[in-house]
């Protein structure tokens, strides 16, 4: 495969050209990276989400869905831990009053050195002597003059009710997993289904950070496809590979080049206290190797800490042992944002042609926003083509573009990955035939309209 | 018609006994009015969300959608009026300490009377004589001492960034609409679309209520689902009265019966001043009337707020006739929670057998949460029915279910509204034929396996 230069200046200058995704509150100047998503990247990410949905919960026979909340009893946050220690380890420099994330400090600036470092899970004493050590200094003005290192909580709070005080403090929810933990109960009791068996949420996080950055990769406010798989303990890490090889075969499934993508284990420096092993699938951005999908056994941590704060007995008896135990939990947890930005760069090609370069997304056709482009030759076809048009849209999410040469509309469509284009032309009227082209071979077909239907009919299958 | 006795509680044990709704943060007993919705509500709201993309979005040759963020720009709320304007008017019971929303305590009291009065757009003073003139008193204690009537704002508000000020102070947003009047010209550019066209979004909203109540129908945290149209003026009206056609019979062709859905004009003391028109969708719930879908013709209102505080031009060249004009706009806004509970309603049916009574929850095919029930005759025919249940899950969401007699499995069905259930007996295994029995006749068909496609293949079609 030949290199191409895909930076993320010209993936965002598509996803705002395009209408995938706008500069949030754009007329008012902004809010600190939060992004809007247009037609397209709605389309686009609905499609994610769908995909996910479909292979983790609508065909897997051990899952079910939910959607909790995402306001929810502040004694949530509490038993998870996240009151008590979810916060970045803030540093300021203190002559131009920059504000850092120390642990981001140390990996950008061993980033810039190509020497890349994994801070996760450092001590702020280790981080300390390391930029110390390191003679690392504020990248804004050169100087070495920081502030120690304290914590900031990243859970954004609000108030519930009239007052504004601790009694009415709430927060928006930092993970939608505590969501699944406490329901737990009352999803088995009313599905009655039997350990091992899953429960998985889609829903929308919000985390205060420092530094949100690199487009949709991190932001305050983001999307996450959520799953907590529970099974009896000692059989925890065999589930933990089998959903391992599920999410990176979903990943694959839907297109993406294995040569993007990398498990990383955690070390056991690294490594949760509760967890039994943690495995990132990394994806590489443009920016560098970038989390993805983290898939960690939490044993039975959750759990339990909901049962030692609400008084809840969280035993589960095995219907043919007797056997009572608390399960284990496995996490893969994935944010929708960020791998609709992996699918995007993934996916993002150019073709050198002889008279100009063709920029194609290369997307896998369930996750295309546009199935289908109706083009009418001229626009005395309109009439008919709007039929096909209508007639196509009951199925499937379609594009009717009328305006320009055919050469363009086809490189248009190449540009937001849409898979087929239907050319609606003279024939059509006399004979009843149109052109289908695709996307990625450039070959055309000549159908009967009443012969898309078949045609079609498996052309977008996941 | 016969007439049940549809209450809110059977509703709502139905759906906590069966896993549609759950009481939120149950385990830490609960929080205010929030739900969780299991794993038969999120099917069940999720194909609520899908029909109405479907209809609204998809096949509509005019809308596009978008998806924009929660948390928006502070400046959006000045000039949308949310931040001087939006509030409910609150009144103390003096005595007891009771907190009252003065709109609703009338709208009770009268309700009570049985002489419903709707309080829309009623100033302070007209209510507050009003409940001097009626000798309304305090509900809970029974005395008649209210301290005056004061503006509560209704946005929940919350931090961005380390600091707590109002430099960093942000809303959560109240409704899904101005996130599209702020990207209307975005949409614009990247669509080429031409007026008239609609952008249309689902999302969360939250607004901070005093008095939620009625289960899902009044929520801090909601979902809404809002078309924003854009039209020439003075062609507004003719599109106020398409769209308000369109969604009448988006819920009637989704099943909603005639009779439990009327329509309100608002009079014109009870419309915003900026509005030409508007028309509530309002259905019969258990507890009366409630508005369902709020459709206003809001003029040039928006998009002009906008233009004077964000300094855009919000000005449209006809490309035709060169003409230009700030778009007017038509918003059918429609909650997806309380449509739900709607349709949970419609739905709900007891039928009167011999023995015993038969609920049956009759959700047009589309949206029911299952759409396909695999019952196997005996647990000897499990590795068939997994099989069959494999195949029938790819395209459909599907249960399987092995437990009790199968009239008893029938009945679990109709309960939650699948309208399929495939028994999977001794000549399934030696002649590759089930048994299709339908939920509403009850009727039976036996089918060969390899002909189920054929047979399901259009009966989910909305």
């Amino acid at each position: 495969m030949k290199n191409i230069d895909k930076t993320m200046e010209k993936i965002v200058a598509l996803c705002k050209g395009r209408g995938f995704v706008y500069p949030g509150s754009d007329i008012y100047g902004g809010l600190a990276n939060a992004w809007d998503y247009g037609p397209l990247g709605v389309e686009l990410k609905n499609n994610v989400k769908r995909a996910w949905w479909k292979k983790f919960i609508q065909e897997s026979p051990y899952n079910v869905g939910l959607d909790a909340a995402i306001l929810m009893n502040p004694k949530t946050w509490v038993a998870s831990g996240h009151v008590g220690g979810f916060s970045d380890p803030l540093m300021d420099c203190k002559e131009c009053k920059a504000r850092y994330r120390a642990d981001k400090l140390i990996e950008d600036f061993m980033f810039e050195k190509c020497e890349p470092q994994v801070v996760d899970g450092w001590s702020d004493e280790k981080m300390l002597s390391f930029i110390t050590e390191n003679n690392i200094v504020c990248p804004k003005c050169g100087k070495k003059n920081f502030t120690d290192i304290r914590k900031f909580n990243l859970m954004f709070k609000t108030f519930q009710g009239v007052t504004e005080d601790s009694s009415s403090e709430i927060f928006l929810r930092p993970e939608t997993a505590q969501g699944i933990f406490v329901n737990f109960k009352n999803v088995q009791r009313t599905t009655r289904k039997k350990v091992p068996f899953g429960i998985g949420q889609v829903g929308k996080s919000f985390r205060n950070e420092i530094t949100p950055g690199n487009f949709i990769f991190r932001t305050r406010e983001f999307e996450q496809m959520e799953l907590e798989f529970f099974c009896k303990p000692g059989e925890d890490l065999e589930w933990f590979a089998y959903w391992k090889d599920f999410c990176k075969n979903w990943l694959m499934s839907l297109g993406v080049k294995e040569e993007n993508i990398k498990m990383r284990d955690h070390s056991p420096e690294e490594l949760s206290h509760y967890s039994n092993a943690t495995t990132d699938i990394e994806f590489m951005f443009p920016f560098g190797w970038g989390e993805l999908w983290g898939i960690a056994d939490r044993t039975d941590f959750d759990l339990k800490q909901h049962a030692t704060h609400s008084g809840e007995n969280f035993e589960y008896t095995d219907p043919v042992t007797n056997e009572k135990y608390v399960p284990y939990c496995i996490e893969p947890s994935l944010g929708a944002d960020r791998v609709t930005l992996a699918f995007l760069v993934d996916a993002y090609d150019e073709e050198e042609g002889e008279k100009e370069t063709r920029t194609v997304l290369r997307l896998h056709p369930a996750l295309s926003p546009v199935k289908i482009a109706v083009l009418p030759l001229s626009k005395k076809l309109s009439d008919g083509a709007m039929e096909l048009y209508g007639m196509l849209s009951k199925k499937y999410m379609c594009d009717y573009d009328d305006a320009g040469s055919i050469g363009k509309r086809y490189r248009r469509q190449d540009e937001i990955g849409t898979p087929f284009c239907v050319t609606y032309d003279f024939d059509s009227l006399e004979k009843g035939t149109v052109t289908v082209r695709d996307r990625d071979t450039m070959e055309q077909v000549t159908l009967p309209i009443d012969g898309l239907d078949a045609y079609f009919a498996d052309k977008f299958d996941f």
